[in-house]
């Protein structure tokens, strides 16, 4: 496996790559867990060659702590992309090398990304869209891999990817659960001992009290401080998003309904 | 010359030519004129193939009133075209074509498009950088021409092209000017006969008149309303930026200095 920290490296060994053969990228920012593993061994099977990107991007963090202390596990993520198939890893030592522009382009949508995480994470999507948006065009990939857990981050990177045509197919992938329900997340690391036992509550809480208001006091009464739970309509059917706190942890979650 | 309308017709067309071979770009919004010629000529010369796209882009008009009073010459446009040697135009019928995200993704750049034509024209670069974007994916070109005529959009395409890792080459080509110095725009079809005779001087006054008071002074005087005139440092030396209206027309040139 191959590991490149630049971008003209990163380029060269693309041009390199045998014409005809496809390649799928798994946009990551470390803390790899086998929700991550799951897009690489798809993205393996899928493609003749898989590239990883390993990049904790600044700016889609509305806050500098939650920055701080995104889980920075580089060796044991290197590991990882090997052993699920990865033929190469970007990633860039500093932030300069994927802004050069500093930070000065972006990309936004001005609908859903207000709605949910949006609301409560100002600029987050815009920065989750402009750092796409630069990884795929270095990728140049036929198919990208990104997990439903986010399904927010998911919805908006496919329409991104339908508005300016670009050549990526973008790959949904179904979110990876321990036994008890619990979705994978970098941000479990973080949860106390005492917490992780609450956690798993809350798949269980969105999956099996209908009412929206009911799941909310349940959610409120095991310890969690909801940001928020809505049911929205899909193509068929309904999704419903939650995200909620357990301490200074914020989890995510969303299943059909 | 082909021409086509629809998206899918142009990415055939594009899947058709033999690799290998180069492609140019050259993004309009119709109502071609010599300038426009330049940029067909030069990429005719600099590429195996060349495509037009003329497309009048909504989303970069902050006055819906300017949008309406673009002018419109479709035909003599498509002759233009063939005559200075595109291979094919894209013109799509309807704003949906390109934007099937009903104008909700944009691309954006927050500091020099704030400045000059940007501090006037609220949203105008945002819909500029967005609707290139798309064009440009489109057209997976080896170059792009834009004129120096609009050297602010230039600098801000050039600066979204390297900060989104584009493969298109942005490729400036020199302002065309009648021989009394009036730069080309398709704007100059809507001046009277009479502003026709003072416009010229907006050129003679910012390239002769060092002192950028007294330049405005002058302008002013002459009829001109001054919407800002600025000298601003480039990599060496620097460059002079004026935008006035003339009656209900704005005019925008640029110099060295």
């Amino acid at each position: 496996m191959r590991t490149f920290t630049t971008i003209q490296s990163l380029q060269e060994w693309r041009k390199s790559l045998p014409k005809g053969k496809t390649l799928g990228v798994v946009p990551t920012m470390g803390a790899l867990h086998l929700g991550h593993a799951s897009l690489l061994e798809t993205s393996a099977r899928e493609n003749d060659f898989t590239l990883a990107t390993i990049f904790i991007n600044p700016t889609q963090f509305n806050q500098s702590s939650d920055f701080e202390k995104y889980p920075k596990t580089f060796e044991a993520d290197l590991a990882m992309c090997e052993k699920y198939g990865a033929d190469a890893v970007f990633a860039p030592k500093d932030a300069n090398e994927i802004y050069p522009d500093h930070f000065q382009y972006r990309v936004s949508e001005h609908q859903f990304s207000n709605e949910l995480c949006g609301e409560f994470r100002p600029g987050h999507f815009e920065g989750v869209l402009t750092v796409v948006l630069k990884l795929l065009n270095l990728a140049k990939a036929d198919h990208a891999y990104f997990g439903e857990k986010d399904h927010q981050q998911l919805t908006l990177i496919s329409g991104m990817a339908k508005a300016f045509f670009l050549e990526t197919k973008i790959i949904p992938c179904p979110t990876v659960r321990e036994d008890s329900g619990l979705a994978l997340s970098s941000r479990n690391l973080r949860l106390s001992a005492a917490e992780k036992e609450i956690a798993p509550r809350l798949y269980q809480v969105i999956s099996t009290i209908l009412d929206v208001i009911q799941a909310k006091e349940e959610l409120t009464r095991l310890g969690f401080r909801v940001e928020y739970l809505i049911d929205k309509p899909e193509t068929t059917g309904r999704r419903r998003y939650v995200a909620a706190w357990l301490g200074d942890v914020r989890l995510i979650d969303n299943v059909r309904i």
